[in-house]
């Protein structure tokens, strides 16, 4: 009664029961449940991919290399990337020849490439067959195919000459040839492509799934949509993380230590650039001696530099993402912000000027205040997009800009500029 | 000739050719097609929503009206959601009452709810149907369905009853009855469900559809996950743009007036709330004036209490976006996150002292920033992990909780702690 009970779940369902139990009541999954089974379960783990590796562990070896071969290909290779290099080999070994073949085929491609997450279950069908032939190899594929939706038309060589979706199978008649329905124009993603790139275009297009061609057209395996919504979160998580300065998202599930230790190696890299900054305002010592008011003003300035700085950030990096960027001249992009950061500066420094003024009775300090505003400002914004664009064009890691980073040069910049002029004006002040 | 090579491309390369052109190319163009055609393609703008009004405009009404009924209903819908009701209701006049019927069923409902992304154009089969009829009039739908891998089964009433798969219609038996093979199990989302919920559920069951019910089950519509990928990029976007306080992420097409016009706002708020601070400082006049030193470490302790803010903050709205959140405790997460305060707070003490100690050669203002820089880290902590968790309980609009407000809160709370200790030793310094 347990296993019908359980098994009448969708396996997402079964997935989330079987993730919050114990050890020992999973023993009583494994012993109820049938690799088969269990591969449904475990390919609907919604999990980080390091926290596979426990629940591999708990299971007799035979079995788990059974569930792997089970599993769609490209799932069992996300678990497998996980593992030691010793007990990768040793599931293989056990397992079927034609699943061990498949997975081998997709262990070695690049992280974030379309080969790393594509998947070998596809329905391909030889172009010269009948629409009944083709339904008949669909019937066929259909319990093990990830989706059966798309076929995907090939030639002799295996190289991708088309695609007929379901759809048109199913209102076509049944000897008319494949050739004839086939829609040639079919968009077909490299092996290297990046994914986000992949994702960004079943995005565009609308698609269910894309095929992933090697460099000289031959069918290599599907990428599915669902796979691409893991993708898209994955990497907004990745933008967001960057810049909040959290190295790789924490989430709520992990303990203070955790989150600390992601947290700390930011922090101290930001503690010594902080340190640097306090350095340089050493050179103001004098100056800030003799008008303590000026301090007063401090954390305005570089906040105000900071806040536009996060602004121009987030929408190049944004931009960047979703690929608007590719679309239009950098020069153009940059004399765009130049213009936003004059007119944001412009329009903040009249307001300091007038509040200070009013609030300090000093006119000179006001000026100075929003001469400070108005230069932090445009600094803060050309910065906050042309840093991550040249680090874009460079292809350097990103991470480098994230927000902090250049919340702190803009920090240094607004002081250096706030104080500068301080300094020359410190027999008026 | 042009007909046939425009007609050939995939609507999505229409759609970017249609979006590039003049005015005059894009007259040529609605001559060219029939509205049938247009619809394809007007399907396929990937705009804000608010960029199709011009196009539209640019057509006859007649053109246009027919367009419309010709698109999918919840696309239609979306571009009518942003017209005038004069114009919405001079549309919906001329077009054929069963179009105009679908799209004000749907016009109705509340913009991010589940109601608003789902259409009508799906597949519904009667529950005592066999295969045989259940695929008759499946051909007859394929044409208008926006998807018809799923059948979605109903009762006399229209209430949902089940669901089969076009995979598991293609192996069964001719004389089989849908009865028989429907799964009862079907997930379903009711009506005013929150949107990031629904695509929450798509992401977690992998589905390529959601149908959507009333109160009773009535079967109202159903969701396709294609546009789930656009709800994912949106509410990314959002959250992202949160984080750095930018209204709406403008984008790179739109020129630096328009830019500014979303970034002041969001400026002049913070350069209030920096004035204050600001004001809050001039309590610590007299302590600044006998101790220039101090102001040196002023922007150090700022910076390094909105980086661990920011930190925080960025965990929790996204805990709360992908609704981990929701799992766990909120006492639990906000000991977590002291915790973190605290771990964070002291390595990054202790290194502070350590820096001061080594360039200033003054163990007591060593200590003083030292542990200033616990208490900020200890307090924005929390304070960043709070404040998100407490506006999303009482639900009030989160953007009151983005990064630069937070920022300023810890801004003001780290300089009190600061220089309130200052004061307090002011006679050793
Ligand atoms: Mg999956
Ligand atoms: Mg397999
Ligand atoms: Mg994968
Ligand atoms: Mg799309
Ligand atoms: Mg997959
Ligand atoms: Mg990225
Ligand atoms: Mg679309
Ligand atoms: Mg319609
Ligand atoms: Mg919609
Ligand atoms: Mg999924
Ligand atoms: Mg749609
Ligand atoms: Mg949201
Ligand atoms: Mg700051």
């Amino acid at each position: 009664a347990f296993r019908e009970e359980f098994l009448a779940l969708h396996p997402y369902d079964q997935a989330q029961f079987f993730e919050k139990v114990g050890p020992d009541s999973r023993q009583i999954i494994y012993q109820y449940l049938s690799p088969k089974e269990m591969a449904e379960i475990f390919q609907s783990i919604e999990l980080d991919d390091d926290e596979y590796a426990p629940f591999l562990k708990e299971m007799e070896t035979i079995y788990a290399a059974d569930m792997l071969s089970e599993m769609y290909a490209d799932d069992a290779v996300d678990v497998l990337n996980e593992l030691g290099k010793d007990q990768v080999a040793s599931y293989l070994t056990i397992m079927d020849n034609e699943s061990a073949q498949e997975i081998k085929d997709l262990l070695h491609y690049e992280e974030y490439t379309a080969g790393s997450i594509m998947t070998t279950e596809y329905v391909a069908i030889p172009e010269n067959s009948t629409v009944r032939s083709a339904m008949t190899i669909l019937r066929n594929a259909a319990p093990e195919a990830e989706i059966i939706y798309y076929l995907f038309v090939v030639n002799d060589d295996h190289q991708l000459t088309g695609v007929v979706s379901l759809r048109d199978l199913i209102i076509a008649e049944e000897d008319t040839l494949i050739r004839s329905i086939r829609n040639e124009r079919v968009v077909s993603v490299s092996v290297s492509e990046d994914q986000e790139e992949v994702a960004r275009m079943i995005k565009d297009y609308d698609f269910l799934a894309v095929p992933v061609v090697d460099f000289q057209n031959h069918l290599l395996g599907i990428i599915t949509v669902d796979d691409i919504l893991d993708v898209l979160e994955e990497e907004a998580n990745d933008d967001y993380s960057k810049l909040a300065a959290v190295s790789e998202m924490d989430t709520f599930d992990k303990g203070p230590l955790t989150a600390a230790k992601k947290r700390l190696p930011w922090l101290i890299i930001l503690l010594f650039l902080g340190m640097f900054t306090a350095s340089l305002m050493g050179i103001f010592e004098e100056t800030l001696d003799k008008v303590a008011i000026l301090a007063v003003f401090i954390p305005l300035i570089a906040g105000m530099a900071g806040n536009s700085g996060t602004q121009a950030l987030a929408v190049a990096v944004r931009g960047i993402a979703t690929g608007d960027i590719a679309e239009q001249s950098k020069m153009k992009l940059l004399m765009r912000e130049a213009g936003t950061g004059l007119i944001t500066g412009i329009v903040c420094a009249v307001f300091s000027v007038g509040i200070v003024f009013f609030i300090q009775h000093d006119l000179l300090l006001g000026l100075l205040v929003g001469t400070a505003i108005f230069g932090s400002i445009f600094v803060a914004t050309l910065s906050g997009s042309f840093i991550p664009l040249l680090i874009h064009r460079m292809n350097i890691d990103p991470a480098v800009a994230s927000g902090p980073f250049i919340t702190t040069l803009n920090d240094i910049i607004s002081i250096l500029i706030y104080l500068g002029l301080a300094s020359m004006f410190l027999t008026q002040l």
